[in-house]
């Protein structure tokens, strides 16, 4: 058996059906770059047959990051998969999604557990394995690389999987995926469950990848993860962050540093970069307004904090004592000058290529007249700037309404109250005065009297993005839009009510919670503008 | 071998030692409070050797939740632990702060790897084995239940362990606790690790509690504390929300929902009433500072997010088929309306006593006055509502300067003001105006021009507390006293330098800040004038 373990990034797809991660296709497209210049070896790039947009998110990901950038035949490119139900219409989405890619994966995947087959599927065993074969066989008449899995594997009866998993092979599978959908499992039970597979699957052969796909329920998806991998499992599915529904899915940065931390006790070798986690992980939590605690582990603020400078003064301690893996292996703290004030357009262009942005010549102007600005306000310029200024000049939606000018006056006096000019789509400048029960809820009622749009505010959280007196502050929110508005897109009673999250940053928190309001309502706006033209679909039913 | 696993919550010990957890004496007799009502078995108070006032607040605690409340013989009360080194000066500290107690507990430990034995303790393994006899003996001619930890047991020699376990047998020990200091091991290593011990310790017999003791810094804490009781351990050390050092210690939640969800798996029990693990979360958040994400397991905001209405109107799915966990299992969206305007004294009473708040006559006319007050202002009043009420009455810390108006005024002008009175220690009032980069730091300069304490602000944070339009925004900033404040408490070079975090809630998140950054000033003053009367401490060494 071969040493090296795929890493599947399945954060564009599983990740991103965390309640309020919903990404623009720029944001998502810019999460691939990083992935890829990370060493992901297969980013599942998306569902392509949820809607028009996730299809075209995915193809722009396959034909952007599926291919080298120069076109030179040997460099590492990333395969890029698509999801897709067992069924022709999924397929058919997927490979249209996917066939730009110079390495294109189908992923299909059927229930197999009693009650997932009963409840949801209505189908008895044997339609189960017709359907398997039949949609195995389809993706492959497209494509040599084709995913199966069996949703729900962990509560499925062993001997039913190996029938079902030897007609995959038998149609042409390639990858056999074990999700443990709802985690569930102990590792015991995931260790037996992945050997029993290895052991009794009918024409199981060297050409087969066998992958774990874990969740955190009970909080043990990385050990499952990794017994997975002990019993002979050579991919693993995971999410920067451990981003997913509910509890989320594995973290891609506990198992790619446990088999690095752990090398003699597992013997095996991944593709990642480790000195990129922290840079992607602050990236992802960006994009998707989910936080990161500080006790998270590799990626987590203070996961390093003895070694963080909080404690230098005091723990004064020999480093290997407490000290299991290094800061710098996982990026923390890079305050290296990566660029200085007179750096050239190359060294800018080698930097964000490196960092995963292949920038063009208009699109490297643009990014070097910022970073000759930020250059003579700030002395060191580390990825972070690098990678914010990046987000902030190419990755924006599409500005409905545009913040023109903002005055607020509150404090103790118990009048907080919000003057705002917005810059309509009509072009025209729309003004509007508002009192609340606080600065940003008086902003929110103006922003509100303007812009039109039902919306229930889920979620507000401000956090200092760099530290210091000149503290930039980042504002996220979620909204959702409020029963008016989505009866449009609710015609399908399995779809997603959509919530979206807006970013804003300024150092004025107030400003910046204006610009994330506005943010997340240009979002909406600009998406139940598509959903009009969107056919119906109904992807209630998703891959653990 | 019994099947009850005794819970033994660390929160207050190793929780707090996370950077900037600093609690208050009276926030963590208010979290052991919590613990308590919950059903932990034991709780490790703290370090009493760390300085006078952590002795004072085990003592407290010891005082107060170590005996029954009405002084019934037959009450549910947990052991109190305190933490000693393995000499006689922490041991008999401990002593004098846990002996109030009904069940007293003291906790030494000595390092047993090679790699603190050498660099750290500077002992050779006969010294180690000599002093553990020694100090063992003599925790125990003070109390019958002493427990011993090995530090760093993951990387020890285990033939070495148990030949220390073993001295430790017989000079008393009841309870031997293996930690795995640096969060270093897999399932299997730690499961063989326990199993070792108990089959190989000389003198080991059933009335000796093998302990379990992880932390996640590859992210297996939990997976590794399961496989530790598997193998026979009978003791699990955890902490609410995983707070400890680093990426923290195991989270009491996961392996108390794991033990319960797999129940015909591991067939044990625990004492914890799993449907307050909601509300004791949000409170050691709330006043540890440190947020929890929201792909927690168990705890965070998404857990059960298929569920907590966000996807009810789509996700149309037999709910068998996605969920093992009820949210109502653990506390989760207990919308119950728990009293109401009507309710009496004697309810508010009884419901206060269940969550763990024994209040004389006096507090509980103060908690009713603001109980009514609340009733009269919200229709549906919770047991959150309840922890809020009485966390704001009962346990504020000391007052040194208090706000008493401030006037903001922000917006993209670029010249945010603020101006700010405040009532200080000597009952003048002060006030001052300053220009910032934006509105809390424009208030934040005005509030460091009257209270003249240096100090850096670490983190900064806001958060909506409640749902809904009429949101309170909740503050929670950590500051950290200037170099030359700490000087005259740095004598001791192991001393940490030590977070204050401080918490503001308000419609107002101008005003909510404002008052964070003055409750953390507050504590950082008080703690500085006890540190001038403080005996020099060198604990810079702690067990895992």
């Amino acid at each position: 058996m071969n040493n090296y373990v795929k890493i599947f990034d399945t954060t564009l797809r599983d990740g991103e059906q965390s309640p309020g991660a919903t990404m623009t296709s720029a944001e998502k497209l810019d999460v691939a770059r990083s992935l890829a210049a990370m060493g992901v070896d297969v980013i599942e790039a998306g569902f392509p047959a949820a809607s028009p947009d996730d299809l075209e998110a995915v193809r722009q990901i396959a034909a952007e990051v599926g291919n080298p950038p120069d076109g030179s035949p040997e460099a590492k490119v990333p395969t890029v998969a698509g999801l897709a139900r067992a069924n022709k219409s999924d397929i058919d989405k997927a490979w249209e999604a996917v066939k730009g890619a110079k390495k294109p994966r189908i992923h299909t995947f059927l229930a197999t557990s009693p009650i997932h087959m009963k409840h949801k599927l209505k189908m008895d065993p044997e339609e189960v394995i017709q359907r398997v074969s039949e949609m195995v066989a389809h993706a492959k008449s497209y494509c040599d690389d084709v995913e199966f899995s069996p949703e729900d594997a962990g509560r499925s009866e062993p001997e039913f999987l190996y029938v079902v998993l030897g007609e995959a092979i038998k149609s042409g599978a390639t990858t056999l995926n074990i999700p443990d959908t709802v985690g569930y499992t102990t590792p015991d039970e995931y260790y037996a469950l992945i050997k029993g597979i290895i052991d009794n699957t009918p024409g199981m052969h060297a050409g087969i990848t066998i992958s774990v796909h874990c969740h955190d329920d009970l909080g043990m998806a990385t050990a499952n993860t990794l017994a997975g991998i002990r019993a002979g499992a050579r991919q693993a599915e995971v999410t920067m962050n451990g981003i997913g529904e509910r509890a989320g899915n594995t973290s891609l940065e506990e198992v790619v540093m446990a088999l690095k931390t752990r090398h003699p006790v597992f013997g095996l070798e991944t593709g990642i970069e480790t000195q990129q986690l922290s840079r992607v992980s602050k990236q992802v939590s960006s994009y998707t307004g989910i936080a990161v605690q500080p006790n998270k582990a590799i990626v987590g603020a203070n996961a390093f904090a003895h070694e963080a400078g909080i404690h230098q003064d005091g723990m004064l301690k020999n480093q290997s004592t407490y000290e299991i893996m290094r800061p710098e292996d996982v990026g923390v703290n890079q305050t290296n000058l990566v660029l200085g004030k007179h750096s050239g357009r190359a060294a800018l262009r080698n930097r964000l290529a490196a960092m995963g942005h292949a920038l063009d010549d208009v699109e490297l102007d643009k990014a070097f007249a910022r970073f000759k600005d930020l250059a003579d306000r700030k002395k060191t310029i580390t990825d972070l700037d690098l990678e914010a200024l990046v987000a902030d000049e190419f990755y924006k939606p599409r500005e409905v309404f545009q913040l023109d000018d903002l005055i607020v006056t509150c404090g103790t006096m118990d009048m907080p109250t919000a003057t705002i000019r917005l810059r309509g789509p009509d072009g025209k400048i729309h003004a509007h005065a508002a009192i609340g029960s606080g600065p940003v809820d008086a902003t929110y009622k103006a922003i509100r009297a303007i812009v039109k749009v039902p919306n229930h505010l889920m979620d507000f959280n401000i956090h200092a993005i760099t530290a210091g007196i000149d503290a930039l502050g980042e504002v996220t929110v979620r909204i959702q839009a409020a029963k008016a508005q989505t009866a449009m897109s609710a015609q399908s009673e399995r779809e997603y009510p959509r919530i979206y999250s807006g970013n804003g940053a300024d150092s004025d928190i107030i400003v910046a919670s204006a610009k994330a309001y506005l943010n997340a309502l240009n979002k909406l706006i600009v998406s139940q503008t598509e959903d009009t033209e969107k056919e119906k679909n109904n992807f209630g039913v998703m891959l653990g």
